[in-house]
């Protein structure tokens, strides 16, 4: 089973990542990306869902930055 | 309308950033990431699924290095 912990900015924080990546876009001539942010997917094979309070811990303290960033888990049979 | 592009590491690259999470999750005393492997996400604001095609010209060019990389595009309303 293969557990997703999807990492990005608070809505609000900058994101100069984001924003070169916009920019870029554009002078190749597209002009549909309104907004651009950039995030992180950490995929971690796990045995079953047991782990789900184990794996709030380790995202909120080692793959997320608590001041800056969120993060969400799902779990993919 | 938001786009999502995942890019991640191809089946078989070695992922040394993952390797280095998943020992320091067993440093924490946690036992249940069998495997651990880091990917992006970039969340692009555009105006329909109608950019899919330019979308994918970009992710293959700009976001992702397809010699070690894949990516998949998702539509979220």
């Amino acid at each position: 089973m293969k557990a997703k912990v999807y990492v990005r900015l608070k809505n609000g924080v900058l994101d100069p990542q984001g924003q070169t990546i916009q920019s870029s876009v554009e002078r190749m001539g597209y002009d549909f990306a309104k907004e651009v942010r950039v995030g992180k997917v950490f995929e971690i094979e796990v045995e079953s869902e047991a782990c789900r309070k184990d794996l709030e811990k380790i995202a909120s303290t080692m793959l997320a930055n608590m001041i800056i960033e969120e993060y969400s888990i799902e779990f993919e049979a």
